[in-house]
């Protein structure tokens, strides 16, 4: 049992409120003057969610990015956030950020209403908090926990190359730059996620890892969920990462800061927009993998933890961050 | 120019929505839905906010406290917040913390609905950031920037036990117990601020101390305000800190962290709560102090400000913090 795990589990008693949805889901859901809204609030910390190198205007965009995918997995609409923000003393990083958060908020449509600045002691490494508020979509936010046996898993564009952008960023790589660029500068599927609300069962972004992120939406709606690793969408860049295919679709499975959609929907949806269909929720629990028709063994690490967010809390034991 | 001031000028200038407020009040007010939120965000660091050395479940409390006191300025009634938490790795102390913050929640009627948990790298201080959202009154949030040439300037309660309990925190002296809870457990004025914001002209809480929070209030209603040092409220603790009259009382009023409520209304209004009157706003701008009817001269420092929040920038060249 992990510190994260007695910590969160000490959470969940406390945050009983339904707006909470027990605090595993991807944002909270708070119904208020006949309209409801979706809040989410995630904390990224150098050397942990990103590195101390990246450019700071790609850690203004990424901390603005991270929250409004958790707004898209609900299906919402920004309507404002507030930013918390450690001054670095470095008027000029400080700038560079703020041009890079100001890029992703005008590029969705998100005011920035408040917020906090504080300083920090010497050598304490940067802590960026953004709180965004969405509004629900009219059918509601979709959950995490509403997979059903039968339905069919789903996921947006391609996954991995943000987890190879990191390991170039590491070795101070600069090609090839889609990769690097997927994974300094994530795209939030706002109107993918408000398209794609009404229909699906659960909806998620893939955060962690398409494995985990899948493995927490069964195990949230109580369901088993098989995925094909032939089926992933990869691009060209990702499928010349590595000469093993095997290999490369579990490193890809595993990698995170894809923020791409991940959803549970009916066998024959029509879907409002372009998806690959990656694996089939099924009655029991717990997640399989198969490749090319055959059963493949889990992986020691099913993603890639980056801090615990109180909103994806499962598998602690699998935890990996940037942290030496 | 402090590196503080550039930043928040940058700020402001990405925060153009009406609910910002212009990034000059204690929360960001804003209306959906037909009805009106008001939303605060304090981030507290060890060693700039706080003592590590504190009790780590007063630690928890402050969280809570500071950011409802921001509600409570603005005449709110708590609906729910968000925490993000840095975890230590000590399990001890984080189940302190949050026993504390639980203490705050519960006495306030504040649901958590969500946050998040990060890892920090080693050594890096805690930083504890909550976000609060309340609903405004219905006779609307009451701004700073409202007071009128002719308004009384009150406060509630006595002033002055904060500051002398974060001495007494720092030598380690556990005596009078009564300062050091002031410190550490501040108590955040909702059932006074809901009463008073009907009311009222201007309102903020004291969490700098009296002398630059009514100077920022009455810079942002344009118009100067005049304190009568013999009129403010002092505890007899406070009273027996210093032998020298005017001393103490120019610290009193300089001292941070008594989340007091200020507030300008008219001459002979009749006050729903006990307050003291202590000053009068007028024509022109500026901050002037008298004593027993003599002209003093404003002190160096007009207040304690621990990281420049948003919503309390100026004055920046008056900064003293905890750090070293």
């Amino acid at each position: 049992m992990t510190t994260e795990t007695t910590f969160i589990e000490a959470l969940r008693a406390l945050a009983t409120h339904d707006a909470a949805r027990g605090l595993d889901d991807d944002a909270a859901v708070l119904d208020i003057g006949g309209t409801s809204l979706v809040l989410t609030s995630d904390t990224i910390v150098a050397g942990v969610h990103f590195l101390a190198t990246d450019p700071p205007q790609d850690i203004g965009w990424k901390l603005a990015a991270v929250n409004l995918s958790d707004l898209a997995a609900k299906g919402a609409r920004p309507i404002a956030c507030l930013m918390n923000y450690a001054l670095t003393g470095d008027d000029a990083w400080d700038s560079a950020f703020l041009a890079g958060l100001k890029d992703a908020l005008d590029t969705f449509a998100m005011p920035l209403i408040g917020g906090d600045t504080v300083a920090m002691p010497k050598g304490a490494p940067g802590v960026y908090t953004l709180t965004a508020i969405g509004q629900a979509p009219p059918s509601g936010a979709p959950s995490r926990n509403g997979a059903l046996a039968g339905d069919v898993l789903y996921v947006t564009g391609t996954v991995g190359e943000a987890g190879l952008g990191l390991e170039l960023a590491r070795a101070g790589q600069p090609e090839p730059a889609v990769l690097l660029r997927a994974y300094r500068r994530p795209v939030p599927l706002l109107a993918e996620g408000q398209a794609l609300a009404p229909l699906v069962h659960a909806m998620m972004d893939v955060s962690d890892g398409v494995l985990i992120d899948a493995a927490r939406m069964a195990s949230a709606s109580g369901v088993a969920v098989e995925i094909a690793l032939d089926q992933l969408p990869l691009s060209a860049e990702v499928r010349a990462s590595n000469s093993d295919d095997l290999a490369l679709r579990l490193a890809a499975a595993t990698a995170g800061d894809d923020y791409q959609l991940l959803f549970a929907a009916p066998t024959g949806s029509m879907l409002p927009v372009s998806a690959t269909a990656i694996g089939r929720f099924g009655e029991g629990h717990g997640l399989s993998l198969l490749n090319q028709g055959q059963r493949v063994a889990l992986p020691s690490r099913l993603g890639y933890l980056h801090g615990q967010g109180v909103h994806n809390l499962h598998h602690p034991h699998n935890r990996l961050t940037l942290l030496p």
